[in-house]
C-alpha cells in the first residue's frame, strides 16, 4: 500500500515538473529572444563582475565594483529602447544630484559644524520631498520617472556622505566613472547583441493587431449567416480552426503595451527602416481606432451565439450583401496591414474600401425593400443589429485608412503608385491630436469625426472615379 | 520695441510658471494623498540618513548607510501593498542570495586558487541566466519580479565580493541588517502614517466604475430621444453637465490599474471591513464584466450623434420602454454600487432589475406590433439597433448583479433582508474562474454563460413573485 502511494506520488512530482519544463520550454518558443536577452545579461553581468574581480589591484569589492554592477542589474532591460531610457536617465540624475550634492554640502559648511546637519536634513527632506512629488507630474512620471529616483538616492547619498567637499568630488567622480562603465556595457551589449527594438515590436504589434480584426471580419460572414468559409480562409483539418473569433479580443487590451512601447521606442536611435524621428505618436493613434473598432466587434460577438437560419425570405436577401460588407472590410484591413508591413503606402483608393460602401448602400436598399408586409419581428432584430453595427465597423475602417495614410506620409513609406491626388485625402483625416500630457485615461478617445471623413473621402473617390 | 519684446516675454514667461503651479496645485488637489505620501518619503530617508549622519562613531558613510537609504528610496511606493510587496522581496531575495552566494564560494574554493576565478564566472554566468529568464515566467513576473532581480544583484555582489568566507558573512549580515533598517523603516511609515491602501483604491474604483456605467445608462434614454433629463439628475447651471455621457470611457482602460491594485492588495495585513483574506480575485472578475458591459455602451455611444426625433409613429412608441429599459439598468447598477460601497448585500431580487427585464418584454412587443405596414426604413434602423444593444446591456448587468452576489458572500457582507433563498440564485452565477497564470491578454475575458444566467435567474425570480 505504501510503496503504491510513495510510486503515486512519485508520478505526480515527476508530472507536475514535467508540466513545468513544458511551461517553461514554451516561454522560449514563444519569443526565443527571451532566451537570447537572458544570456545577455548574463553576460554583462559577468563582464563587469569578472573586471572588477581580476583586475591586479584587487582589494576586496570598494563602491566602485558595487555600483558598477548595480548599475547593469537596475538597467539592463528587455528593449534596447528600455535600457537607454534607463541608462540615460540613471547617467544624467546622478550628475545632476550630485553637483547639488556638492552644493547643498557648500551651502551647509558655512552655518559652522553646530548648525550643519539640522540644514542638511532640512535640505534633504525638501529636495526628497518635492521630487517625490514631481514623479506624480504625467510628463515626467512617463519619461524620467527613473532619473527622480536615481536623483533622490544620490543626492541623499552625497549630502550624508561627509563633511569635505573634495572627498565629495572624489566620490562623485567614482560613482559616475562605474555607473558610465556599467551604463555603457548595458547599452552596447543591448544594441550590438541581437538588439530587441521596442518601435519593431510597435511596429508588428499594430500590424498584427490590424490583422486579428481583419481575420474576425472576413470570417464573420460565414459564421453567422452559416455559409461556407471563404475561399481564402484555409481549413487544415475536419475541425475548423474558429480562434479568429477571439483573437481580436487581445486588441481590445493593447493600449498599456502600446504606450509603453512607444515610450521606449523614443528613445532608440534610427534603425533599419526605422529613422530617428519616426512617427511613434500615429502608430498610437492608430491604436485608438483599432480599439474603437474593435469594441464594435465585441458588440457583434455577442450575436454570434444566435445564428441565424437563413431561413426565410427576409435574411436570404439581407445576408449576402452583409456578408460582402463585413468580408470586404476585413480585407481593406487586411491590405493596410500589409502595407504597414512592407513600409509601402496604402493604395490611393481602395478597392475593397470602395466594394464595402457599395455593399453598405446595397444593405439599405435591400433592407428597405424587405421591410414592406409582416415580418417575424424576432428574427429581424438581430439581423438589423448586426447590420446596423457593421456599417459603424466599416465607417471606423475608413477612420483607420485615414490614420495609416498619414502614417505613411509621416513616415515616408515607399509609395508603388504615383502620389497626385494624395495631398487632397489628407483634408479628410481630421484626427484630432492625441494629448501628450494629459494623464486621464480619457486620452484613448480620440475624437474623430467619422462623418466628416466619410462625407469627405467619398468625395474623394468620386472625384477620382 | 526692444522693451515691448522684452516684456512680451516676461509675461510669456509669467503665464507659463503660472500655468505649471496651477497644474502642479491640481496634482495636489486631485488626490491629497499624493502631498502626503511625498512628505512620507522625505520623513523616511531624512529619518534614515541621519541615523548614519549623526551615530558617534561616524567615519564617512560605510556601506552600510548606502544600502540602507537605497532600501528605502527603492522600496517606498505609493499604497501600502506595493511596499510590503518589494520590502518582503527585497528581504527574502537578499537573504536567498546571500546564502546561495556564500556556498558558490565554498564550492569554488574547492579547485584551487587558479581556477576559482573561472569557476564563479561560470556560476554566476549560468545563475543570472536562468534567473533573468525567470521573470518572464508570467507568475513570477506577476509577483515577484523585484525579488529576481535583488537576488541577481545580491548573488552576483556576494560572489564578487572576496576569497574569505568569514568577511563574506560579515559583509552579508552587515547587508542584511541595514536592509532590515531600511525596509522597517519604510513599511512601519507607510502603514502607521496615513496608510495608503491598495485594497481600498481598488474597492473605490470598482464602486466609481459602476456609477459611471451607471449614469450613462440614466442619461442616455434623455439624450437620444430628447426628452427631458431624468428627475434625479440635478442640473445646476444653464448648461447641462454631458461629462456623464463621457465618464464611462474610463472603464474600458482600468483593466490594468485593477490588476496591480489586486496584486499589491494580496500583500496587504488586514484593515477596516478589509479582511487578510479579502477575495480581490473577485473584484477582477466584477471588472471583467464591467468592461463587457462598457463596451456594449461604447457601441451604443455611436448612435448618440444622430438624435432620434420621436416624430414618427414607430419612435414615439418604442421610446418610452426603451428609455425605462436603459434608467432602470442604470438605476439597478447604482443599487449594486451603494450595496458594494456599504459592504452590504444587493436586495435578493433587485425591484429595478426586475422593471427592467419587463420592459425588455415590453420593447420585444412593442417592435413586434409596430412593424407592420410600411415604415421609413432609415428611420427605424437605428432605433431597433438601440433597442438590441440595449437588451444585450441587460444581459450584462444581470451578470455584474450575480458577480457582486458572489463577491457580498466571500467578503462576508452585511446582509439587510433574511437569505433564504440565496444559496439558489448562485447556481446561475456560472462566472467561470479567471485563470490566474494565464499570460494571455485574453483572459481579461471571462467566459459568461450570459443565457444560462438569464434564464437560471429569470426562472428564480418566478419562483419568487
Amino acid at each position: 500500500m505504501e510503496s503504491a502511494h510513495k510510486s503515486s506520488s512519485y508520478f505526480n512530482m515527476k508530472a507536475l515538473i514535467l508540466n513545468f519544463i513544458m511551461r517553461i520550454k514554451k516561454l522560449g518558443k514563444d519569443d526565443p529572444r527571451r532566451i537570447v536577452h537572458s544570456f545577455k545579461v548574463a553576460l554583462a553581468i559577468t563582464l563587469v563582475s569578472m573586471v572588477y574581480y581580476l583586475r591586479p589591484l584587487y582589494k576586496g569589492i570598494g563602491d566602485n565594483g558595487v555600483w558598477a554592477i548595480l548599475t547593469v542589474v537596475v538597467v539592463f532591460e528587455f528593449s534596447a529602447g528600455a535600457t537607454l531610457c534607463k541608462g540615460m536617465n540613471r547617467g544624467f540624475a546622478t550628475l545632476l544630484a550630485g553637483a547639488l550634492g556638492v552644493g547643498a554640502n557648500y551651502l551647509a559648511s558655512l552655518f559652522g559644524t553646530k548648525v550643519e546637519p539640522i540644514v542638511l536634513g532640512c535640505l534633504v527632506f525638501l529636495l526628497v520631498a518635492s521630487a517625490t512629488f514631481s514623479r506624480f507630474i504625467p510628463h515626467i512620471k512617463k519619461r524620467y520617472d527613473y532619473g527622480v529616483l536615481i536623483f533622490i538616492l544620490t543626492f541623499s547619498l552625497v549630502v550624508v556622505s561627509g563633511y569635505r567637499v573634495d572627498k565629495i568630488l572624489e566620490l562623485a567622480h567614482q560613482r559616475l566613472s562605474t555607473i558610465l562603465i556599467g551604463g555603457a556595457t548595458c547599452i552596447v551589449i543591448s544594441i550590438c547583441v541581437c538588439p530587441v527594438w521596442a518601435g519593431e515590436d510597435l511596429h508588428n504589434l499594430i500590424v498584427s493587431n490590424l490583422e486579428k480584426l481583419a481575420s474576425f471580419l472576413e470570417g464573420f460572414g460565414g459564421e453567422i449567416f452559416e455559409l461556407p468559409l471563404e475561399e481564402d480562409i484555409v481549413v487544415s483539418s475536419n475541425e475548423p480552426d474558429k480562434s479568429f473569433l477571439t483573437a481580436y479580443k487581445s486588441v481590445l487590451n493593447s493600449k498599456a503595451t502600446e504606450e509603453s512601447l512607444a515610450n521606449f521606442a523614443w528613445w532608440e536611435p534610427g534603425h533599419g527602416k526605422f529613422r530617428f524621428s519616426h512617427p511613434w505618436k500615429q502608430y498610437l493613434k492608430i491604436g485608438v481606432l483599432m480599439r474603437q473598432c474593435g469594441y464594435h466587434i465585441e458588440a457583434l460577438n455577442a450575436y454570434l451565439d444566435e445564428k441565424f437560419q437563413a431561413s426565410s425570405e427576409f435574411s436570404k436577401r439581407v445576408q449576402e450583401p452583409c456578408t460582402k460588407m463585413s468580408s470586404e472590410a476585413g480585407k481593406a484591413l487586411k491590405e493596410l496591414a500589409q502595407s504597414v508591413k512592407s513600409f509601402t503606402s496604402p493604395p490611393n483608393c481602395s478597392m475593397h474600401l470602395q466594394t464595402c460602401k457599395k455593399a453598405v448602400d446595397e444593405v439599405n436598399t435591400t433592407l428597405k425593400a424587405s421591410m414592406v408586409g409582416e415580418l417575424d419581428v424576432l428574427e429581424i432584430i438581430p439581423i438589423i443589429t448586426v447590420a446596423s453595427i457593421l456599417i459603424e465597423i466599416v465607417k471606423c475602417v475608413e477612420t483607420i485608412f485615414v490614420a495609416i495614410e498619414e502614417l505613411s506620409e509621416q513616415a515616408h513609406f515607399k509609395d508603388l503608385l504615383n502620389d497626385g491626388e494624395k495631398s487632397q485625402v489628407h483634408h479628410g483625416g481630421a484626427v484630432a491630436s492625441v494629448d501628450d500630457d494629459d494623464e486621464e485615461e480619457d486620452k484613448d478617445f480620440v475624437k474623430v469625426i467619422i462623418h466628416k471623413i466619410t462625407s469627405d473621402s467619398r468625395k474623394i473617390e468620386d472625384n477620382r472615379g
